[in-house]
This record gives structure tokens, sequence and C-alpha cells, in this order.
């Protein structure tokens, strides 16, 4: 650890309820993008992020996507009739120095709703801190970190330390409702904003564990299907046509169980192909940084308990891991339009809709994979001979990923966490999907490093989602150690840049 | 058509606007019995029945049930704590003449709740007459034919022509909600408000067509299920636990998708068994009153634009109303507790539960065919392997009811159709359920008639519920020669009486 962190991590120390109350303030704001109603609290949480940054120095611009390469000002003015111009994107730019690399780091500031069934203790947006823990809507998905990001850059001015990177910030407002036009404003954004990053750094996934920090090197892509099956025109009495007319639900239900054996295994042909094998050192030996799937911070007997099933597909530490991060997997989310309310109606549903998710791995191509579900699906039908009609529909929302994890990047990452956390770092996977990840990889042609702020059990998206303080405090050390490391990680490493090339491109080669 | 019926039906058509308006008035009434808030309503409604059969010379008795046989007095009270003690039931008594015969008519005066879904012009209970058809919730399911009946009985005072029975109502406020505690009820009403019945009728259900009357003398029962899946406490991100944990959904789709084979037929072991042939000639051959499968009004292609289908499992007439009246049907009704509102969640769902119901016939057991279909779903379930926990619930909502079509209250029934529409009646049975079908036959020992008064398209339960005028009108004309009928057949008949008592016997013969 050199002077300049000893300096920082002592500030951090001491800024510790000040980032606290600061957080309180960017939680309270209901950055709800799925809900239209609060699109304006989604611009107020990106100008909440944009005039702390204007006051750091950066320059600041809000970006629309859809329209031209708008310069708005600094300030999103805050009319409603704006409110269809959404997402917006905040891209802010410090430091031009060509001697410096430049990193370039993506978050959220927008956040899920409060689904019906949730039960918290007080508000969901009022911040409150239970012993350890924060709680609130927002603390760990993805206010927490992005605030942290900007808590590690602040540090430096504070602490008349100089930046020792270039920083561009990329703060987005709709990644719960996917991010969907982001791709094409990245392709507009790399004839200035992205010109010159080196870096790419994400902080929105989890640890494996309560204990252990993490990197993550590879994320599952997903397809979202839904299947609609029409029946008859009108709602039908059960008794009076019972037995006459084939059922849509029971069409429906038949369809989602044709996906997926009773072990797990999807039944659809193809679903398997271009699955990238592990290679056996990555499931069992010793491997980069001496870890390993085996030797890797999880138990499945503790992984049940968390997240209280009995139902694991497997007991096997290694397998259990495979399943969640290395093969696809279709999970069935719900029904639509059934008799789903309490009560007991003897009614035939006249159409219903069924929607599952497909999660993809790296080789796997989602256009490919999403037309051969569809195709299975119709064969399917086909096969049942019903007179009921089936459409499907499916939204490729991410592609896989899986990065270098012996890069550069990387390795300032990792030697950041060891040094804050005081252990070797879990290298992981991720079973979920950050459609960014891939994105800013393919726009940048750079590394992107994940590095997770929050545990595994900060119950993102569910009531109670909460950080711990310790996370939260150590992770923005962890952001301005991995600041110093990256430019002293280059020169260290500059001298087998071109071995390190090859092996990049064995990686980064694409999927599909 | 005997003098009196020709001055009766005079008279119903001169007060043809007065029975509208009349009708206009009880569907006013919101008498939701689903809904606790409109539980005084259903009480409201009672008491508008009460007060019509009280002008006429009935004598009323409200009772309640679950505390003592109570006279609670002319009207009932309407405070709010009463309502607790629903199900009232309307007793009402005219005559007590041993030289007339006496007739039960049962109907109820509750209605079904709006259904989010349910598109109509205005408010459902304010009843419209547009072009034939009256519309308003409860104009068809039961509210007209409720008060068809008493208009039938008030024109015999009207026109000063003798009742030629005696008339004993039962008029239920539970029907929508399965009349649960009506059976205990009616065992205590046997000791004074049944004694000396000698026929009973029900209209309470429907034509199998739009044009020819019909008399119904079978009905199927119905058993409801409730399957609950019960996985991890939490609600799971399908990400990152995606692949390794058995997902409900998956189990209880699995679990309804074995009960039935593509074709509709039930798959579980004994789920036929004990159901009653027909006999070669109710399908196919001459039989009562020249009456068949056959030769009834009904027409495949018809009825699959009725109801807006291109899904009919048979195109064959015997073969399609066989499927619909005499062998039993699962149908399912809807999954509550998945993801089943608007968006594209995912998570996996922590418990589930899936709702079908089972109709049975004729002469099948209904507690047996529970059990068998509980160990069936907690054998396949097994099976499974899974590690999430399978609860099935079970509710005998209505056992199968056959009556003797060739008895003197269906001849009655017959003539008086044929009389007032002036074409021979269609003898049908019903897929749906009527429990208190079987619970009055049971009672009372007496035969019960089914006397439709709607037509098949009178969406019932459904949007924009209507019933004709034509319909309504001669509905009364049909109760009134129905009554003057009765007691003439019965002298007609009483010398056959022994040789009939034979036929009756076998027709009545307990099904288990």
């Amino acid at each position: 650890m050199d002077r300049r962190a000893e300096i920082l991590y002592h500030h951090i120390d001491l800024m510790k309820e000040t980032y606290i109350k600061r957080l309180k303030e960017f939680v309270a704001i209901p950055s709800i993008s799925e809900d239209l109603n609060h699109r304006l609290d989604v611009l107020r949480a990106l100008r909440w992020c944009g005039i702390r940054l204007k006051n750091m120095g950066f320059d600041i611009r809000y970006r629309i996507v859809g329209t031209e390469n708008v310069y708005i000002g600094d300030e999103v003015p805050l009319r409603t009739e704006e409110t269809a111009h959404l997402p917006y994107l905040l891209c802010a730019s410090l430091g031009y120095d060509t001697t410096k690399y430049t990193l370039l780091i993506y978050g959220h500031v927008d956040v899920k709703m409060i689904a019906p069934g949730e039960v918290w203790n007080g508000d969901p947006f009022e911040m409150q801190v239970v012993g350890d823990f924060i709680y609130g809507r927002g603390v760990t998905d993805d206010k927490g970190p992005v605030l942290g990001w900007i808590n590690a850059i602040e540090t430096f001015t504070q602490c008349a330390i100089e930046l020792p990177v270039n920083v561009r910030f990329l703060i987005d407002g709709s990644e719960e409702t996917g991010s969907e036009l982001i791709p094409e404003l990245l392709r507009e954004l790399r004839k200035d904003f992205l010109v010159g990053v080196d870096f790419v750094a994400i902080s929105d996934n989890y640890w494996l564990n309560m204990d252990t920090p993490c990197l993550t090197y590879g994320l599952r892509g997903v397809i979202y299907f839904y299947v609609y099956v029409d029946g008859s025109s009108r709602v039908l009495h059960s008794g009076t046509h019972g037995g006459a007319v084939q059922n849509p639900l029971v069409d429906l239900e038949a369809l989602m169980c044709s996906l997926v054996s009773t072990n797990g295994t999807i039944l659809v042909p193809g679903a398997y192909s271009c699955v990238r094998r592990p290679t056996e050192a990555e499931l069992r030996q010793d491997y980069f940084f001496s870890q390993n799937f085996e030797t890797l911070d999880f138990d499945p007997a503790t992984y049940a308990k968390q997240i209280g099933t009995d139902a694991l597909y497997s007991n096997d530490k290694v397998e259990l891991l495979r399943r969640r991060w290395l093969l696809p997997a279709v999970e069935f989310h719900g029904i639509e339009k059934s008799f789903d309310r309490i009560g007991a109606p003897t009614l035939i549903p006249k159409s219903v809709m069924g929607k599952f998710s497909l999660r993809i791995v790296p080789d796997q191509n989602p256009y490919l994979m999403s037309e051969r579900f569809k195709c299975y699906l119709h064969q399917m039908h086909y096969r049942r001979c019903s007179g009921n009609r089936l459409r499907v529909k499916s939204f490729i929302d991410g592609r896989a990923f899986l990065a270098d994890h012996t890069c550069v990047n990387y390795r300032a990452a990792y030697k950041a966490l060891e040094e804050v956390w005081k252990k070797k770092p879990d290298l992981t996977r991720d079973g979920a999907t950050i459609a960014m990840a891939c994105t800013l990889e393919e726009t940048t042609n750079r590394d992107v490093v994940l590095i997770p702020m929050g545990e595994c059990q900060d119950f993102q998206h569910e009531a109670r989602e909460r950080m711990s303080v310790r996370n939260y405090i150590n992770g923005i050390k962890v952001f301005v150690s991995y600041l110093c490391n990256l430019s002293a990680a280059i020169i260290e490493d500059s001298e087998d840049e071109d071995m390190r090339q090859e092996d990049r491109d064995r990686w980064r080669k694409r999927f599909w």
C-alpha cells in the first residue's frame, strides 16, 4: 500500500457519516424507470449526480436517445413534456491528460418498482441504517455503487492528490427497463465521448457469499419469451362447455412443460450447442490467482439455507456453480390472463400468456437460440393438434459476457480488493445478465471489469433491499485503490503486452 | 289450451311493460354475494322479493343458517352486524289446501361480481332494453326467472283464477358462493316448511340453442381443486439462481399437464369408473317424446361460432354432447401467485397455486374421485423428485344429477313449453352443476324439474349478460301453464302410478 492510499483510506473513514447521509439523499428520489409516473424522478436522480459531478470539475452532458446528439445544458430541464424523450444518459468527463489512461465507469440511477407483495419496515425510499446495514430501494442496485465511484473520485481532490487516471462516467436512467436504446446512443458517443477510453469498470453485481469479495469475469445473456395461446373469443363456463373445447391454458402449460425435463435439462434441440466448455482448470484445478470453482468460498448447504429452499438440482458445489454460470437455463416466471385472482371461478380463459426466460452462455448466438425455441414451440403446438392459436414473441435482453480475467484491468481490481479486504478475492462468474457489459466491451473494444460492491444477500429487487455499511465504505476504498493500481499495473505489465495480446484475442474472439 | 290459460296469457301480454319495469328495479340492487361489501345488498334483494310475496298473501320467513331456526319477522333488519349471519334464505308459503298438490320453487337473488375485464355499455346494474334484449347483471341468472315465477303466481290473483297448486318458495342469497350452508338448513326445514311438497321446480339453466325451448333432466357435479407448490422462502432472481433451483411453477405446470392428454382424456386412473352409460336410445334412437341426442336442435358448427372457437374436440354432434353432458371433464382455470401482472420480471416465484375443476357425472362418487385425484397428484409429484412441497385441497361443490324425465313433473312442464312455444321442446342434459337440484331431490324425495328460461347466448357471469324479452314473457306464460298442467297431469297420470313407480326407482337409485 503506497502513501497515497493510506491518506485516501483515512479520509474515507472520516467521511463515513457524510457518505451515508449522501446515499440517503440519493435513495430518497423514487427513480422508478418502469413507472411512467416516476420518469421525472429518473431525471431528478440523473441531475442529482450531474450537479455533484459538475461541482467536482466534470464536464457534464445529458444525452437523449432517439433525437440528435443534443447538448441540453448543465441541468436537465424538468418539464413534463420531455419525459417522452427518455432515457437520458448522463455523460461526464474529468481529465484529458494524454499521458494518463482513461477509465470509463458505467452505472445506473433507476430502480425497480415496489412490487405488491414486498413488505418493508417503513418507506422504501426513506433510507434507514439498522445495525451494520443500510436499507432502502436502490442502496445496492445501483445507487450505492454509483455514489461510491463519485465519492472515491472526490476523495482525491479533497486529499489534494492528483487523480491517477482520466475518468469518464456513463450514468444510465433506463437499466431496469433494459437500457433498450443505449447501444444506439453509444454508437454516436464513439465519435467523441468514448474516444481514448482504455478501461471499463462496472459495479452492478454481487459477491458469491457474505464474506469474500469477488471479481466477476463472466455473465449469462438472456432472451425473454412471451407465449400466447388464443382460444375462444369469449370466456366460457367450464360446466356448460368443459370437455368440448380445447382449453388454451392446458395448451400453454403443455408447451411450457415440453421445454424442460424433471431434472432441469432443456429439451429444445440445440439448446446446449456452442456452449463453451470450461477448462478442467477453471472447474477443478489451480488456475490464475490460484482460483477455481472448487476453491471458491461457496457452500451448497449454506446457499440452500440463504435462499430458503430444499429443491436444489444438485448438492455438489462445482455442479451447482456450473448450472448457475456455465449452462443455459430456462425459467418460468408467470402466466398472464388466466383466472389468477383469489377465488374459485369455474371459467375457461379465452386466451393466456406464459412468460419464460432463457439464459444463454458464451458462445451461444441469441438470434439462433431465439429462433430455435420459437420453432420448437410451434412444432410442439402443431403436434398437439389444437385449434387454439399460438404466437411467440421473444426479446433479446442481453448477450453472454466473458472477459479475459488475466488482463491488466482485472489485475488492478484484484490487487485493490486484496489490499482493502486483506484476503484473496474470489474470481467468479455470475448467472445474471448485465447487457451493458457486452455492449461496452464491443463499443470500446476494451476490457470490462465487474467489481461488485454488495453481498449475495443484499435482496436487490426485493423487499428490504440492503447493503452493509462495511461493504459501502470498503467499496469506496477499493475504487480508490483500483484507480491508483490501474496506472501502476499498466507500467508493470507493458513489457509482456505482446504476449498477452494473443491471450486476449483468444478470450475476446466473438462468440458467434 | 283451456279457457284459464287464455285469460292468463292475455293478462301477461298486457303486463309486459310492468314486468320489465319490475325487473329493472330488481336488477338495480347490486346483490353480489361474493363481495362482503355487498352482503347487505343481498339482504335487500331478498327483502325486495319478500315484500312482493307478502303482498300477494304469502307467509314469509327469513331463515338464517347456523343459528336456531329463528323467525325474524316480516322484514330483514338491515343492520350491519347481521351480515355475519348470512346466508339468509327466504321461505314463502301460499296455500295449505290438502286437496291440491304442493310445488316447491327454488331460485336465487345473488349475482356474480363484475370481473375486471368485463366491458358493459353503462352500469351493469342499470338494466337496459335494447331491441329485443334486456341487458343487466342478473337478468338471466337468476333474477329474471325468480321474478318470472312471482309474476306468474300473481297473474292468477289478478285474473281472479284460483291457484291450481299450493306454492312454496325457497329463495337463496348464496348460490353464487356455493350455497354452502343451505343443505344443513334444508334438513331443519324438512320438519315444517318442506312438509307436503309434491314437486320441485328450478329455473336456473339455459337452452341448448337460441330457438328451441328445453327441459333439462341431467347435470354434472363439480369438484374444485387448489394445487399448491411451495418452493423457496423468497422470490429468486432467475439470472443468479436459474438452473440451480427447482422452479415451483415448472412443478405445478407438469402436475397439471399430467391430468389430461392432448385429446382431453383424463389420465387419472379411475377417472371414468362408474360413469353411467347412456342407453343407445338416449344417444341415437327414438326416445321418450321422440327425443334423443341426434334429433336435438344443436349444430356443432353453429356452436363453435357462438362461442368463437376453432378448437372443438369433436365436430360430431352426438360426440360433442356426450363430452359436454355424459363424461367427466377436467378444466384448468388459472394459476395464482405467479408473476401474472403485465411486464417481464425475471424472477422465480416462491410458491404458486393452480386451480382446476373436475366435472363428475352420474354415478360417480365425489369423495372417491376427489381422493383419486389427490393421490394421483401426489404420486406424480413424488416421481418428479422435486424438493418443492405439494399441497392439494379439494371442495365438492355439487353432485351430479339425473332425473326421471318421464315423470309427471316433466310431463307437465313439457306440455307447458309445447303449448307456449308452439314447438316440441328439446329434452337435454347440461354439463354445468346446480348443487341444489340434487340436494332438493334428496331432501324432499320428489322429482325435480329444470325449466330454463334463458337462451344459450345469454352470457351469464359475463359482460353484457342478457335475456330476450320474448323469453322473459313467454317464460312467465310457461310457468303459468305448468302450474295449470301440474294438477291436471297428476289426475291423468294417477292410474298407472304403480307401474311408473318402478321406473322412478330405477332412475332414482342412488348413484353411489
